[in-house]
């Protein structure tokens, strides 16, 4: 249950507190050089306290490769990547070990599992998705082999919708904003929430260009179904949309369809996705973050033993987790289109004489 | 690729025009009283051609149970249903046999295959949900064993939105209409685009109540996620919303976040779910269906030797697929809530000790 | 639980005594040539009641598919195959109803289960493995065009065995028997049993040529492991031997590495699998089936209420079920083999190159 | 590909001569006590050069956990183990770089993925079996709790067979030795073929008491099928039998059938499996290991451009791997037998109830 893909798997480990957090990639293909710095990149995007816009947890967040690969290239066997937990403040944590977090996991893993690691939300924590960056950092190799590209950026704060959207310019942008016009606006939302102890939702856009056509599983491993699944499974998240998404269901069908010419589609509403299956145009994908459910404001809450408390938080966290949670999107759009293009391999008989032949 | 669930699996076969389709339906625990009749209705809910605002292709859908029962009872091995095709009218498709329909997944099971059945989309065709409202069916006579409750219904058609959640009304309603007071608008928006050849979007709200805390299974098979996934691969859907889903990301932490009483929870933001596991709260989910692709106005597309043509439809297709589609959103929420049932039981040591002692 | 494989999927349904029984075969690549007559030839094979050798039960086991194919060729989507039930003497088995046939699964599936379809063995039968042959016949059409060919045939009945292995011969006769100065001896042992009322053991070998090198995953889901899965959980199975198998714990490492030349290996104690992974030789397999469990002498059972009562069996029965079993071996050879040629495509980005590029 | 089972997943990673080894443990419900001494110490009964009938390699193998335990006990989150690698002497092997060992892996896996890591087996390494073992002792807790006790030893070495079962004979001999009166012959064979350069093969008897009726899943996730894959998957097994196993193919049914009485079953020949679910009595199970394929004898090879050489090997290595094996056998053993237990849980309706209600 702590794995996903199924032809590359990534299996994630570690609580947020415990020793180290980390990662097993399996089915990465034999022969593909690891560019080891590259990864330690991605982690370094994702990596908190670069900014006042995320929490003040500093973790150096290296990353050491412990299996899968010789000479600097993969083997075909599982690459085993481990993150030592440097900087937990367990501390932060003791007041709230007897009670739960009101928009958090507490409750619900207590409830499940009869027990909970509490320090710093244990396995439910954020910081879990470091180990998925690390994963999604190899999937983006094998992509970057076939000619796939993926990039990300926040295209709202609050409620402040960007008109633009300049990829380019999110990679310099420290909230990763796609929309220099309305970055300072988008800052200002999350500093304010910042200010009074409270925090604020936003929203991701991530594309994939240079996907071939026939990527996706139907019926039941369909490229849309299986994005939706890896991005509503990233922490805060509450909606998913591909391509027009919502407003898809405001138009006819006449506005719709996507026309189709010789040269390609006539226009993308689709999100480079038909039936499941990309259609060979970018694939768009939009993620909506909740606001962090960790505010410092006085919340009603109950105890372990199911009495009525007010929780008053500590420790240190992300005003808005959507920033961060920009390049976790990346990462695990990287897993599924890498995933996918693996298992599509065996679809015709032509591709099968080609490989076997 | 064509099954579901991990401990509940549904596979599912056939093609609009084929000879038959149905579905396989493993790991039903034995010792279920399978109420054929219920079965049949929940086909009879979804079936064309009931009303002017659906398909006029009439297919009786009657299922037959081959396996997996002994006098009544499941006995624990697959239970397979089929349901064999009565009305096709494959000749309706010859005009599409060498051109891709815009919207349609005629184009990308084409380029992924290298071959397709054009008759009625074949394997892509919302047909093949009857089969998945087979098996949400099963799905559900376990839920209610365990008191859980799936409703439905349509909340928006063609932007115009509900107000009001009348469940009750809703399975009265010729379109599964929640709100009393905007059916007459909506039913007008979907006959008018009808009379236009065109089609409409619509918005299914689908909730389970009655779910115990303690189902999903963190961190790469949530509730969450898996909910996500088994909605965004229902034809025609384009976004997917848990709980406040889109506007969670315009609020605060301190709006959106749900108190706890010692009671239960004060509000319900989150729509029943906390860290990808349910918290004993309403499941609450909307589900975003594009307008049907298939319109009878003239459109832009290529023959599979990619010359541009103009495509002119015929053949009969539902108006608005959101409607009948919100019965498949019923059974896709059975599905996966079955499922997460099951795979729960084993989370706790104490469970194993009830079961084994 | 009812389905094997990873990437071809074959999944099976139905009751010895129900309406029917069949498969769905998921994954087969599209642009196969789906030989219908080849399928239902494989089936004629298995089906009971050819000499006096078999049961008497006779089914026709005439194979009808439902869905998966267009003109005659895969589509990529699930193939579905149903076999319905012509021949059920179900009153046969009203008095084994409450009580337990010793060396079956009646007991197991009873209390497993707390329900169970006695008529025939229900699930357990080793009627179900009709449908394994249906897939298989379909992998087997796979591997043609890989040019892998599997062989099979009965090496030993009741602890003669043969000496000599003439895979053609096996073919014409009606024991299957690859050593043509053994079968008159393997005969009389069998038709010496059943004129006893009791039944014998056997052993088959089944081979496969033209296996290219490299197919198998380590670590868990070898070549030789899968293998022993498939086999071993063939009805009546007991025991799996690679290669030398049992012989191999008796020899020196000298005796028993097989040396390697320029042109290929210089013996094939190996069975032609070496750390799980085809090494290009010929694979090599042995499977021990015990006597059929179904003898008409009185035996000491219990009933459902654990009454000590003595078991009289009526009904009809293979005296050497490793005859048919042959057959079986065969299709689970071929599944495992056309399985694991579809994962190894995604083992070196080499390959990856060949299908994206 | 590297994970075995279905709700209590075992994953590695690691290469003999790489940084380390280790496993995750996925599934293991939460509220267990892991007595991580209890871990150590069934490493430990594997661990490498504890007598001359062993390899010279000395490791310690310490095992450290990272991950899944808060205070002592399971929650429910994945465990994850870690043993550094400490003594490789990779230089060794540096005369193999070129060419491969007979009856290696290095053969299969140049092919396959294109590059090895030739130090030591790389991936391939029975050294990988020091994680599993780490797996099964998590595997071991659990069963403790439920009853379930796994017992192994060494039933033949070089041909030569034990006549009793005497497993806690077994535990304190340094071969594991079941028959203490065959004890030194065994031991001569396997220190003679030592002094000659030589090795030999050998046979484990592992069994299982205290097994509840009902594990395995019919009908592709058999016990005994199940069983026979997780065995023929440990480096160098050729061969597993169920009960009387290869025997049994001898047996006339009157014989084989095991007789059923109010108090259980009259004799064992089926090895506590009917139909692949247990059946309450003692699961027995044969495993046969070839003789070690590092011998220091010369032999015949081909190096990576296939020119023929005489291949000299150095290093250090078991003469008998059946010794160590066998603590694998049990591993394995555990690791599928707590995995049916969780399985199994779902299986009748009346199990939902006693955990739902």
């Amino acid at each position: 249950m702590n794995s996903y893909g199924r032809q590359l798997i990534l299996t994630t480990f570690g609580e947020s507190h415990g020793k180290a957090i980390g990662c097993i990639v399996d089915g990465v293909p034999a022969g593909l050089k690891i560019d080891e710095k590259f990864i330690q990149d991605e982690l370094n995007r994702r990596k908190p306290g670069k900014s006042p816009l995320e929490t003040g947890r500093k973790e150096d967040d290296i990353v050491e490769i412990l299996s899968g690969t010789f000479e600097g290239v993969s083997t075909g066997t599982p690459i085993m990547m481990v993150i030592f937990n440097t900087n937990q403040k367990s501390r932060d944590y003791d007041n709230i070990k007897e009670l739960f977090r009101p928009g958090h996991a507490d409750y619900t893993y207590y409830h499940k599992y009869g027990i909970r690691d509490y320090r710093g939300g244990g396995r439910s924590s954020a910081r879990e998705t470091a180990a998925r960056v690390a994963g999604g950092a190899v999937a983006k190799l094998m992509l970057k082999e076939m000619g796939i590209s993926i990039q990300s950026g926040i295209c709202e704060v609050d409620g402040i919708a960007g008109d633009r959207v300049d990829f380019e310019y999110a990679q310099s942008s420290r909230m990763y904003a796609l929309d220099p016009d309305k970055e300072a606006l988008q800052e200002r939302a999350i500093l304010d929430a910042k200010a009074k102890h409270d925090s604020v939702g936003g929203v991701v856009l991530t594309t994939a260009t240079g996907v071939p056509i026939g990527l996706g599983e139907p019926l039941y491993h369909k490229l849309d179904s299986t994005l939706a699944e890896a991005m509503m499974g990233i922490n805060a998240v509450k909606a998913v949309e591909i391509g027009d998404g919502v407003i898809a269901s405001h138009l006819k069908g006449s506005q719709n369809n996507d026309s189709i010419r010789a040269d390609g589609f006539g226009s993308n509403h689709s999100g480079g996705i038909l039936g499941g299956i990309s259609n060979g145009d970018t694939i768009i994908l939009k993620t909506h973050f909740k606001p962090t459910p960790s505010i410092f404001q006085p919340q009603d809450t109950v105890t372990t033993d199911n009495s009525e408390v007010t929780c008053e938080l500590k420790g240190r966290h992300d005003p808005c987790v959507a920033i961060r949670g920009s390049v976790v999107c990346e990462a695990m759009m990287a897993l599924v289109l890498a995933d996918m293009a693996l298992l599509n391999m065996g679809r015709k008989m032509e591709h099968l004489a080609k490989i076997y032949s």
